[in-house]
Formats: C-alpha cells, sequence, structure tokens
C-alpha cells in the first residue's frame, strides 16, 4: 500500500469526533503545532506533533503551512443547463426571486436548458465546475436534481451525477429535489405533480439507486409545509432520507417541519424563527446555512449566532446555481460566514468539513483528520486558521489531496 | 516587430475615447462581435469585425470569447509589511476602524512591520500580489506609501514599488501617501508631523521622482481637510498631483476639497454629501469607488448612481491593503459593484477600465482596445459582459496579455 508522511505542517486544524449532530462539535476545533500526518493508500493512518515517525514512507513537505480536512460542500444544484446572465440586468432593477419566477424565467429557464441538454453535456459542463471545486480545496460536494420537473429530466440528471460520481476524483452525495418549482405542464394541476412525483418519480429514482436524499422547496409560491411532508414522506417510505429548503423568504412552516420529520439537514433558513431553531434543535436536524445566496441576492443573512447557541449544529455550503448564486467558492462562503454570521474561524472549519459531511450522512468517513478516515486534505497558502478565513478572494488551496492522491498541485 | 492577430473574438467590449473625465463616459461602450484585433510589437495595430485581414503574424484563437482591455486597479496599498488576519476576531465582535486605530492597533501595527521589514521582503511579498492580480486579469495598477510614515520608510515603500514596476509585466503608478495617519512618535505633535511631510518628505519623494500623485486620508481623528489641503498644496508644489482620502466614514470636507483643488480623484466617497457630489462634478474629479471595502466592513455603499448621474466619472479599485481590505481580486469589485452600486456591467467595464486609466493619468495609453493604445486585453472564459459580472468567486480570466505578450495562459 502506498504511504505518504506529510510533514513540517506548521499547524493541523481539523474538528474531533465522527458526528456532529450535537450543537457541541460546533468550534470544537483540535489545533496542532508542528504537526505531521501520515497516510496509507486512500486512508489516514497516523497524526501527531513532534519528530515525524521513521517510516519507508515517500515524503511531502507542507512547508509550515496550515492543514485542514478536504472541504465538504453539502448543498449544491451542480447539475443544470445553461446560465442566466441576462437576469442580471432584472436583478439590477429590482427584481426578487419570485417576481423572476412569476414572469416565467427564473427556474423555469434552467428546467428548459437543462431538459434541451443531452446527458453528455450536462456531464462535461458539470465536471468543468467540479474541477474547479477541487481547485478550491471541496473533496466532497452534494449535487441535487431539481431542473428535469419530469421523470426523464430528474433521472437524467440525477445519472450525470452517479457518472460523474464514478469518473470524477471528487465524490457526490446524491438528492433527489423534484419538488423544486411546479413545472409549467402541471402549472393548474398541482395535485397531479404530487402525484407524479410521490407515485412514480421517487419509486423510480430510489429503485435505480439514484438518490440517497429527498429534499423539497417549501416556499410561498412554491410548495407549502403540508404539500412538503407529503413528498418527504414518500421520499422516506421508499429510503430516501429528508431535506428541506426551509424559511428562505417566508417563514412558512419548513424548520418546523424538518424538526418534526427529524430531517438530516434543513437549507437557508434566513428568516427562520426562534419555534423553528427551537425545532431544529429538537430534531437534531442540522442547519445548511448558505450565506452567499444571501449576499448575491442582497437578503438578509441567517440567525447562525442563535442556532448555535440553541444547539443547532450549523454545516456552511455553496448553493452554487445559475439564478441566485452563480458561485461555487466555498472560500468565500467562509468569508462570509466569519463576516456575516459572525462565526468564528474554529465555528467556520467546523461547518465547511465535519458538519458539512453529516449533513450529507458522511461524518464516519470524512471531515476530520483522524486515524481511519479517508485521507482528504489541504495544504493551504496560509499559516493559521484566522488567515484562511481574512484573506478573500485569493485562493488559498496550495495542494488538495483525496484519497491519498494529489488532485492540485499548487497554482 | 513581432504581430499577433487575435481571431474569433466572440465580443469585444471596450470603453471608446482617451479621457474620461466626462459623465457621458461612464458606461459608452464599444461592443464588437466576430471581432479580430492585431498587435504590433506592444501596441494595437488594428482590430474590425468579419473577415480577419491576411497578415503574417502569429494568430490566436480566441474561441469565441469575450475580449476587453486589461483591468486597471486605481487604488491599492500594494507594499506593505506583515498582515492582521489577527483583528478579524476583533471586527467579529464588533470594532470599528477607528476603535482598532484608537486601541493602538490596525494600520499602526502594519506601520510596525512594514518598517521592520527590508526592502528584500516588502519586494517579495507585493510581487506575489501582482503575480495574483496579473492572473486575475489586472494589467495595470497603482501603489500607494503610507506605512512608513518617516522619510526613510516611506522612501523604502516607493523604492519597493519603483523597482516592482521595472522588474515586473505589472505596471505600477506611485502615490505618496505619507498623510495616511500619524505616526506614533507624532502622537502630539500634529504640527511637527505635517511641517515633517510638507518640508521634507515630499521635496525628496518629488526630487528622487518617486511618486506621481500625492493622496491624503481627510477624516475624522486622522487628517482635517485644512490639513489636507495644506498637504496637498505642498504636493502641488512639487509637482504630486492631488488625490484624496474622502468621506469613507465621516463627510468632514473630503469631496469639496477634491473639488476646489481639482484633485485627479477621490477616493473611498462612502458617505459622500449631495454638495460634496456637486464638487466632484464641478471640479472634474473621478471618484474612485472601492465596494469590496464596504463590503469587508459591512459599512454602507458610496451612493454611485447618484455620481453617475451629476456626471461624475467613476471608476471602481480594490484598495488591496492588509486592514480594511484583504483583497486584490477586481473581478469581485466588478460583482460588487452591480449587486450593490446598482451599475451596468457596460457601466462597471469603463470603472474597472478606462475610468480607473484617467484616476491614474493613464488614459491615453491604456484603458480601451484602440489603435495605437498598449495591447493590454484580457481574453475572459466568459462570453458576453453579463456573464463576467453575473458569475462569482471564480477566477474568469483565460489569457492575460501585457503589451502584447502573454502573461496568463489559460487556468
Amino acid at each position: 500500500m502506498e504511504k505518504l508522511l506529510i510533514h513540517n505542517i506548521g499547524l493541523l486544524a481539523t474538528p474531533r469526533g465522527r458526528e456532529a449532530r450535537s450543537g457541541k462539535a460546533q468550534g470544537e476545533i483540535c489545533l496542532l503545532r508542528g504537526a505531521w500526518i501520515l497516510l496509507e493508500g486512500d486512508r489516514i493512518a497516523a497524526l501527531g506533533t513532534g519528530e515525524a515517525p521513521e517510516t519507508d514512507a515517500r515524503r511531502l513537505d507542507a512547508e509550515g503551512r496550515l492543514v485542514t480536512p478536504g472541504l465538504v460542500d453539502a448543498h449544491t444544484h451542480l447539475v443544470f443547463g445553461g446560465w442566466r446572465q441576462n437576469e442580471l440586468g432584472l436583478k439590477l432593477h429590482g427584481a426578487g426571486y419570485l417576481d423572476i419566477l412569476a414572469a416565467g424565467g427564473g427556474i423555469l429557464s434552467t428546467v428548459k436548458a437543462t431538459r434541451a441538454a443531452t446527458e453528455d453535456e450536462l456531464f462535461d459542463k458539470a465536471r468543468a465546475a467540479l474541477d474547479e471545486m477541487l481547485a478550491l480545496g471541496v473533496t466532497t460536494a452534494e449535487a441535487k436534481s431539481g431542473y428535469g420537473l419530469d421523470l426523464e429530466t430528474e433521472l437524467k440528471q440525477l445519472r450525470v451525477t452517479r457518472r460523474l460520481n464514478r469518473e470524477h476524483p471528487m465524490d457526490l452525495v446524491s438528492t433527489f429535489l423534484g419538488a423544486h418549482a411546479l413545472p409549467p405542464e402541471y402549472k393548474d394541476d398541482r395535485e397531479g405533480y404530487l402525484r407524479l412525483l410521490c407515485d412514480t418519480v421517487i419509486p423510480r429514482v430510489a429503485e435505480e439507486g439514484l438518490a440517497e436524499y429527498c429534499d423539497v422547496f417549501c416556499e410561498t409560491g412554491v410548495f407549502s409545509a403540508d404539500e412538503s411532508r407529503r413528498i418527504l414522506e414518500a421520499g422516506l417510505r421508499h429510503g430516501l432520507l429528508p431535506k428541506i429548503h426551509a424559511d428562505e423568504i417566508d417563514p412558512i412552516g419548513g424548520s418546523r417541519l424538518a424538526g418534526e420529520l427529524r430531517a438530516v439537514s434543513a437549507e437557508h433558513l434566513i428568516v427562520c424563527p426562534e419555534e423553528g431553531i427551537r425545532a431544529l434543535a429538537q430534531g437534531g436536524v442540522i442547519a445548511c446555512c448558505l450565506p452567499a445566496t444571501s449576499f448575491y441576492l442582497g437578503s438578509a443573512f441567517a440567525p447562525v449566532r442563535e442556532m448555535i447557541e440553541a444547539g443547532v449544529p450549523v454545516a456552511l455550503a455553496s448553493d452554487f446555481n445559475p439564478g441566485s448564486c452563480p458561485s461555487l467558492n466555498l472560500q468565500l462562503v467562509m468569508n462570509l460566514a466569519c463576516l456575516r454570521y459572525k462565526m468564528t474561524p474554529e465555528e467556520t472549519l467546523t461547518a465547511v468539513t465535519l458538519n458539512g459531511a453529516a449533513a450529507i450522512g458522511r461524518a464516519g468517513e470524512i471531515g476530520s483528520l483522524e486515524p481511519g478516515k479517508l485521507a482528504d486534505l489541504v495544504i493551504w497558502d496560509s499559516p493559521d486558521l484566522d488567515y484562511l478565513c481574512y484573506r478573500m478572494g485569493s485562493n488559498l488551496a496550495g495542494l488538495v489531496l483525496k484519497k491519498g492522491q494529489i488532485v492540485k498541485r499548487e497554482k
């Protein structure tokens, strides 16, 4: 088995533990100065400080830099056709998400482009995004469907994700989000679309093993809390664990529902009320917050400090999508978490590693640097964690290792 | 003379004219589809649409992409010692710029580090920043002194800038900013420092030809409008043209002074009052706005739409510095200009090219793609100007050419 010893690590920073579904995990970071880490094959074999052990491993000098786990982006809409730069002008003139949607633009134009695209086109486009994410230090990502809104295209999106997961170094976790919007052909037949999702698409997705999670956009003008419950319960019956886009624009009960269903995660939570935060805490739900979307839309920022105080573990993700967040840069998300959520660099690191991993059911394998876990890690052009969160607009990922292999080598 | 024909340009976008000191220039963009551009040596020889001319030039295929002038970053504090990541924690707890300054931190800690650094150390650190700026599409930048606050260190900073200008492909324009703060050794003797600046440092800087501009931080707790006038007039007597940090935190008369002195540019202008905007318009002053600083500090954004309506030409710059804006990414500034200033992509392009060039006296040489100007240009991984401003967090600069030479080659 191939062995690699990374030595001369200025600072090794990692959350601890295999499971972050407890508020105590937020900000509990292990910091080792002058550390080394020994990889065997695709796993971490050992790590420590002081003199590196005698070993026949190849040696890699970290040159006194910061090493952390590879970042985990637990919320992306990775696979889609087209872009929506034409909406920039509309936004400059004050149109909101729901305005653009009501005008037949927004997500529905992406649905059109995604339906029209071939599987290969979608694959090539998403692969380019994954290359860039990897270069920015992300080693695992979630990918949602939801730009098909019909059986065939939802399956097409999910198959592209499966193929990317096989052919690209990035590990992907797949989420079915057929309930992302009401498709145009069902605009006068909500019930018909709900039945299609629950009776046809979800069973098929589960049968083909194309997703682990089922998500729904619970929002005014999209799906009500009752409709969301129906969809997530259909998912559960077929083994898909629940996630939910909750309280992004209007607080219509999404976070409460997340708590009741003990969802794995609730997403956005920009306008999450106090009772919603309590529901998340009681349900053991991870809050997956998306500050780049708040920033891009110019909307408010989720009440993250209140969540952390209430014991809700917080993950941070990019929300990469062609409408409300055309950015896949998780380093920028870390800047925003500090500047806008007032998270500390330690809390931020946990949120983009261990809590992100927990939000996609991978906390046993990734998200922290511990013997036995996968050797996914980043050597940063940074001396410490503060610097990583403080510098902005530069890609600070020096070397990126995925399962022990160097997938990005310096600039 | 070496010739290069760049063909198959999907969209060539450039401001027009040699001088942007008129509000009319903002947003007047020439857009050519299916264009070519012929370079001879370090200059643009010709450009057009349709069939490329027969020529013995080497050919470079732009692959249908967007081409613009190289970006101009008209406001940076390029040369400094150390970083200030330790202040991130203070900012998370609500400390403002003036609070940190009053506590002896902030700029004064950078002054300490800059005084302690050798010329070579400052050179190497700034060179790394220039490499990155170039890779992001910036081909000309301004660099201010102002972290020395004594004769010796101000000269050291300016000499580093001169050496970088000679040894690095980036063109640099030098600004003397000795009036950036009151140095600790003069904290009980303002008059003594003003005399040092006016009677000793400015004459010496001018004599050694180390700067073209003289700038001052006109702000509560820093330099008053009267003191600023005194310094800028001393600069003028020695041939240094005036720039001024005005109305960043408190509107104490900086923009009015800029208008009266017919300053080349006024910087920041976050709280610029209506009468200040009128003064800028009347004085032909370029507003150099720095949205990444507003963003980083969480402060308000300059009233850019009002400026444009009043006929004030607006330039955009990074304000790269270790305290209030540790980002040198001008693409992020373009995102912010659209999202927060509500500038159109066309206005934004003018602001980071021709108006930036005008703000540092280079509009005759750079800032637009026209025969006779320097061949500084960027081939973007973007089909159009909207996309360039809409995507966020990715470096979209594909190829960067400086004086006709490729200085960045794809990713």
